[in-house]
């Protein structure tokens, strides 16, 4: 049987469910490979995936009978034949994280189980320990990710705008192998950058601009994510001192990360840094990448777990001062035994275009 | 106030329901012209958009004082003052469809009400008949979408493949005005074609090639629909009946179109023709265009709603012969008295390029 599909399987018997039904996308994907919509059925005795007539044709094409998945189209199926999935399990999970409770209720009077249990993101939690081929395709998404930001450096110039920037990176990631964006490109100019979530604008750049780009890409579905914080003409001594700021923060941070290590410890130290010198905290310290851009671990201060070996964290500390400047850096690193490895390579040093 | 919410107000009035949790962002949008993240409260005084501080700047540049909106931060807020939101209401109104499972229990325990309520789309329901506004900014999406279509007709030579076409088309969309695309568009050639959700591939166009185009932009947030199908070089005497076979079904069916039409009575004159000339139906025979490129109402034979004046619709049926060839013609149009007028206006003549 597809070896993921075993792991869940054993996992869900020491939680003494009997049954999963599966219907978030990445999950499915992670689990299968397939990308079709559809619903993954983990029943007693069988692997179902229920899918319609418009993918039911890829997905024949896609998987292998060692992976033990019967698939079917939905319309071959009554109301008994979904009373009867689950028939005998006391106990069936689903995703209370990815159903909407419209869809919670239809799968209650669907499927008719005695005990509907939530599953507390056993999948997602999986899925933040990557294995190898996972690795590299998050290192490939990284490498043209880097390389995106070499060729900005030569690329952008006074009078373009954060939009035609933007664009610009799409374009590079398309023509450089990656199948998609991780997310829509951040390119934030000028007291646009005091924007944690700005979208681009029409803004041109100008001299002694900051300019703030967050960007991603996807190889084989694997995401990257990125923030470099550069400079036009010239840079303030109070930029240089709240970049070096920034700079300083990350830099004890990614000290600390390895195997083991506590999450909430490691964001109190941004947050010790921070009330220290009066900096406001905008946003979460970083979070896990891998099929999506942002899932599991968060790092928060909420958050009591620890590092595991393998995992990818998106590393972004930033500060901004509202309609003047924002500054953020950020790294996708994977967590090692003793230490980290920071994946995305690009220069942090001050740069001034 | 706002008028949206002036009459979200009254509609909930009623229905007997005191207060609202508005999460969809769509709905958010519609309601409040705000594209930020965040909760919208209809609390029996007061209309309050919570949202973060990565957001509050944007949405007080945004907002003016006749909307009558109160924007906070959450993090401003205390266990207490949630509690306090909606503690003289018995009846809160949530949207079933758009929160998670999870997120249903969240707000369950956070604001504590008497009595959470499903809304059932009432917002959508809203959405789905346009204002002029509305109208204006879909026929310019529609106009870009048509001028797309004259431009690929010259563009699209033999040996390119499905993605650099489906690439520039994205391309067409950036550099005319539109915002962003409705959907990632479909591009299939030749026996790809047979699938009706098809993602473009690295296949090269091919003399005798069918080439389905299904592609929408978005002009100001709102979408347009439109496939075309069209052939290279030759068609033969079998595609070309089948093409005549959708396009008579798609006449069909526009000729009905006009307020008060029942959905279910349009729904099975397309179910007849199929059943009658032995073709199998894959997918509804349309949907709602606005905000959401699908969006209310659904066009299936189980919905048994009418047709209002300025509903906007995609109409597109299609055939799909697995592993050989796909046709479909799909058109945007909106809802008039006595008849439907046509948005998309490219030629559905027999297209040899």
């Amino acid at each position: 049987m597809n070896p993921r599909i075993k792991w869940l399987r054993d996992k869900l018997k020491v939680q003494n469910i009997e049954g999963m039904i599966i219907t978030n996308k990445h999950n499915i994907k992670y689990l299968t490979g397939l990308e079709a919509e559809g619903t993954l059925l983990i029943t007693k005795k069988e692997n179902i995936f229920i899918t319609d007539s418009r993918y039911i044709e890829e997905v024949n094409n896609s998987l292998m009978i060692d992976d033990e998945i019967t698939v079917s189209d939905v319309r071959g199926y009554t109301r008994v034949d979904y009373e009867n999935f689950f028939m005998f399990c006391e106990n069936v999970g689903f995703e209370e994280y990815s159903l909407t409770y419209a869809e919670y209720r239809r799968i209650q009077e669907l499927y008719k189980c005695n005990n509907l249990v939530e599953t507390e993101k056993i999948i997602e939690k999986l899925r933040s320990v990557k294995e190898d081929d996972e690795i590299e395709n998050i290192k490939q998404a990284c490498k043209i990710t880097d390389d995106c930001f070499k060729y900005l450096l030569t690329y952008i110039k006074k009078g373009m705008t954060e939009k035609e920037i933007a664009h610009e990176i799409k374009e590079f990631f398309n023509r450089n192998g990656a199948n998609d964006i991780a997310f829509e490109p951040i390119v934030a100019s000028g007291p646009n950058s005091s924007k944690p979530h700005a979208v681009p604008t029409d803004r041109k750049i100008e001299s002694n601009d900051v300019i703030l780009i967050d960007m991603g890409c996807k190889y084989n579905g694997y995401a990257s994510d990125m923030t470099r914080t550069i400079f036009v003409d010239s840079i303030s001594e109070t930029l240089k001192k709240e970049y070096e700021f920034v700079l300083d923060v990350q830099n004890q941070v990614l000290k600390l990360l390895k195997e083991g290590r506590n999450i909430r410890e490691i964001v109190l130290v941004l947050e010790n840094n921070y009330n220290m010198s009066r900096h406001v905290i905008m946003h979460a310290l970083g979070h896990g990448v891998g099929l999506e851009c942002h899932e599991l671990p968060f790092l928060s201060s909420t958050n009591m777990n620890n590092l595991k070996e393998n995992m990818v964290l998106a590393i972004e500390p930033g500060i901004y001062v509202a309609s003047k400047y924002g500054i953020r850096i950020e790294d996708t690193v994977i967590i090692n035994k003793l230490s980290c490895n920071i994946l995305t390579e690009s220069s942090k040093e001050i740069i001034i275009i």
